[in-house]
């Protein structure tokens, strides 16, 4: 068995399939051909049932030997380091990979999740709205003028800025043509397509065994 | 001249002092006796005067010899490979201290700057407020349990999950004994309050100069 596993939920919904977070790290261990398992916790009780290893009741996790880390992007960082094809391994080329990773979670996806959130609790054009369009107007000028965030080449820095900026509601927001083009380039990539597919299959096929459990449920009310 | 330059704004207004985040790099750097050197951009024309240094336009950023790094969560895992007092140098210690400074900007302060933002724009009881008590009561559970986030001991995500917590906003949300307690343990260290008044004194020493250069600008009208 792979000493290095990705922990996920036995089954999503619907809506969520194909941007669970562990989409994260298995697009990662597909981009630099890690040998990886995937193991789940219950979607049932997820809010409670394995807070002692990720506090906030989330999934991904990852599990590396005796290491267990959460957050998909410390999972990406940590990843990064065993692969030169996550990342560069000289210090220029590290030293940016790691500013735009970090941008992606806390300059960029800082303000689309929370705008997110409140578009789909039903506040359309809420008080976010101003710097989520400044936040990605600044994004756009950057990705007119190259191919990749850092060091001239795919990294885990567009990985997850791409993952971030691939929810349909962003992508729709306002007509950003670069930006665009940079999240139609990474998700054409085979190791995104397949760590999609892959996510997705999981879920289907748990479809079939929650009716089953469920019929079997009600056979023995 | 240092090698290791945390660049800032050359003035700021009195409500940021003592906020602005290169004060999480100084304090870093304070922490790890790391010898640094501070420089500054101008405040006038922040947006668009270093755009090239910072693509949205913000401070800080860290210079390192050759290197240059963005984002502060950057800067700190930066400086933590320099020295085993911002993190442990085992791969347990490590990870866990990965995992919990990744957090702290994406689990925490990416609900937490919305919610103040929201809330500083006249939204006090905005969409955001039942995201943020959830997320804060996880982490009061975590707190209640344990002096450190990560490794038994502090570390940069320390350093920074009290940066995110400190904001009096935050600070006043609810009653969380232990994650006040965490915050007074943290910014009661030596390190933290050198790095603030450091601060503060910068910003209120170009007070008299910005006074003296509009007086000057009249004098030539």
């Amino acid at each position: 068995m792979s000493e290095l596993t990705i922990w996920t939920l036995d089954w999503a919904p619907e809506g969520p399939r194909g941007f669970v977070r562990d989409l994260r790290l298995r697009w990662a261990c597909e981009e630099a051909d890690l040998v990886y398992a995937i193991r789940t916790i219950p979607f049932d009780g997820r809010e409670t049932n394995h807070l002692a290893r990720q506090p906030f009741g989330q999934v991904p996790f990852l599990s590396d030997g005796q290491l267990e880390i959460f957050e998909s992007g410390a999972g990406l960082l940590h990843l990064a380091r065993k692969s030169d094809k996550l990342m560069p391994p000289d210090p220029v080329g590290e030293a940016e990979t790691l500013q735009w990773t970090i941008a992606a979670l806390n300059s960029i996806e800082m303000v689309t999740v929370p705008w997110w959130f409140l578009k789909i609790s039903g506040d359309e054009n809420n008080g976010l709205t101003g710097w989520m369009g400044k936040r990605l107007d600044q994004l756009e000028e950057i990705l007119s003028e190259r191919e990749w965030l850092a060091a001239d080449r795919f990294t885990i820095a567009d990985l997850l800025m791409a993952d971030v900026l691939r929810v349909s509601a962003v992508r729709a927001f306002g007509d950003r043509p670069a930006t665009e083009a940079y999240v139609a380039r990474a998700i054409d990539r085979p190791s995104f397509k397949k760590a999609r597919a892959d996510q997705i299959s999981l879920f289907e096929a748990a479809d079939e065994k929650r009716l089953r459990a469920r019929g079997m449920g009600k056979l023995r009310d």
